[in-house]
């Protein structure tokens, strides 16, 4: 832990301290994994690896002003969401999350109680995956609310899955729905605005519910690696859709030395996100492409698989993988081909 | 890792992105442990504990403002430093580091020719205590540097030291000496001053270089680990100085349940600090009790250990643990007794 020398002031954290901030915010945690041996408390977390199984080890931070808005951002969905991005990557490596720490730099302007929020949406987050927080640090900022989350998780390795084992006839597959963390993220972007010229009118999001959702409080898909291992199914390939469906999947495809063919009819689109990309004038497809966020799972499967998953409603094939490096597909309801770019929106809107 | 949604700018580093960035400053890295088994370029890194190992977790975040100032910290040795205080979290458990996460918020003042530098003194501190640098995150701040860096380290379950373990008449021992990195602080910040005041007359260092350093490069303290095992010794509790010898100390004793007595005349503090403490007009006393930063190992050792310890010129012995719970004494050169307090200012100046 690191001295706050030069003594800046933490707001109404002041008269509690770096020490004190701390124990408040960690005193009730009790630790659930056998591994988690030593939590908070000392210079360092102990953790005990599984027999046979590696560490995966991933991490994410959350910048106040780029990654969120606390104008509208509850603070426990905040907490929730910047756990549940970094347990998306350990799942994304069909992997098991098993500990975090959590780092915060906080400015004077947020309260304790605001702290304390933030910190249940943390645990709750950590209660439903079955992690354990057990370390971090707190310090001030002097502007601004920023996050850090390390979360360490384990797999056997046979079990690993990487982003660079995609082959050519392998399907290509996503979880749940595309698109609706973008809509739900503009939508709360229009109503700040409108808010901003006049605090009087009250933000009206009936019907968008989901879509709120899906972007303030994202779900990492858990249930997809256990089905993976009912189904006894390894992808040959998988990451998280954090950027966008495009961008992910020329990761894959690059890293594998692959190319791709997806087919817009597949792409799985919830009606509540093309309702609210057609009210604000967006193409429901490039939101899904481009839109990010939505932290489902982009994986490929060998066609020996098809059988085993193609009933399972959580996922949707998309396309498949072929053997055209740098050549990333996207066939349009139009049945016309247009290529696949991480910036999708030029692809499909013509340089906008 | 997270999509910069909002798209605000990243200055000069926008024509290279996030993802270009990470390549651009994580290109060259070669991965060394043997553990360590997957870096920087998937979802997460992926690690193969050792055998009869336990692995230990820390993390530590540096805020532009608040633990450093640009305006006299070079970035090179910032980055630097940014690892070696997280490293000496894993020393001071008895173990040794491995790998390493960097994540970055940067804000557009920042240049890509900064962060090569930020870059080097990083990897410069992984060469040479043998870590390798596995992931992290790269992100645009609205203002100001925040680095937060996460590291990973190993030791035998029976090797591992706690701050719990300081038994009645344990001898307290520290290595190094106290009080630099705080003298080189306030003589950083005195010439921001009077730069600040009149930017044409140029900073006077001389016969500084050593408290500068320990401010600016300082050096955690791996050859004590492995001192430790040489002279085949294990602590009964051990903790980093961070924050200063008196909040560590009553660290120790309160999670041991213990109280301490140290000497004045016993805590060993360089010439250089105590010619810089008395033209700051300050108590090299006070400096090595309050100060932090000198990321010394604070330990205590068992009677049965003097002889083997009692000659090694990188440690001192400064005092011993007491039974009287919560009773934390300093007597000084006068032979007077003090109250150690963590604001130990307080006890010696009289509340200043």
């Amino acid at each position: 832990m690191l001295e706050d020398k030069n003594d800046k002031p933490l707001g109404k954290l002041d008269e509690l301290g770096e020490f004190g901030l701390i124990k408040h915010l960690t005193d009730n945690i009790v630790l659930k994994n056998p591994s988690s041996l030593k939590g908070v408390g000392d210079d360092a977390a102990v953790i005990a690896p599984s027999k046979n199984k590696q560490t995966v080890l991933t991490t994410d931070m959350l910048v106040e002003g780029i990654h969120f808005d606390l104008l509208y951002t509850p603070f426990k969905h905040l907490g929730y969401k910047a756990v549940t991005v970094n347990l998306s990557d350990v799942y994304a490596m069909n992997a098991h999350p098993k500990q975090i720490t959590v780092s915060l730099a906080v400015s004077n302007k947020i309260s304790i109680e605001a702290l304390e929020e933030l910190y249940e949406g943390i645990l709750l987050a950590c209660e439903i995956h079955g992690v354990d927080l057990v370390g971090g640090d707190t310090t001030s900022s002097v502007s601004g609310l920023i996050i850090s989350i390390t979360a360490l998780g384990e797999a056997k390795k046979e079990d690993l899955v990487y982003r660079n084992g995609a082959k050519e006839n392998d399907l290509i597959c996503v979880s749940g729905d595309l698109g609706g963390a973008f809509i739900g993220l503009q939508l709360l972007e229009r109503e700040k605005q409108i808010f901003n010229e006049n605090p009087s009118i009250q933000p009206d999001f009936s019907g968008y519910d989901y879509v709120l959702e899906r972007q303030l409080k994202p779900e990492p898909r858990k249930d997809v690696i256990d089905m993976f291992e009912e189904l006894g199914v390894k992808p040959t390939s998988m990451i998280d859709i954090s950027d966008g469906l495009s961008s992910e999947l020329i990761h894959i495809c690059q890293q594998s030395g692959v190319g791709c063919s997806i087919y817009e009819n597949k792409i799985p689109i919830d009606p509540s996100t093309v309702i609210g990309a057609e009210e604000l004038k967006l193409n429901p497809t490039v939101c899904a492409l481009n839109g990010g966020e939505d932290y489902e799972l982009l994986f490929t499967i060998s066609l020996d698989n098809y059988e085993k998953i193609k009933d399972q409603k959580r996922v949707a094939i998309i396309g498949h993988i072929t053997a055209d490096k740098e050549k990333y597909q996207l066939v349009s309801n139009d049945e016309v081909v247009h290529p696949l770019t991480a910036q999708g929106w030029n692809a499909l809107l013509g340089g906008n």
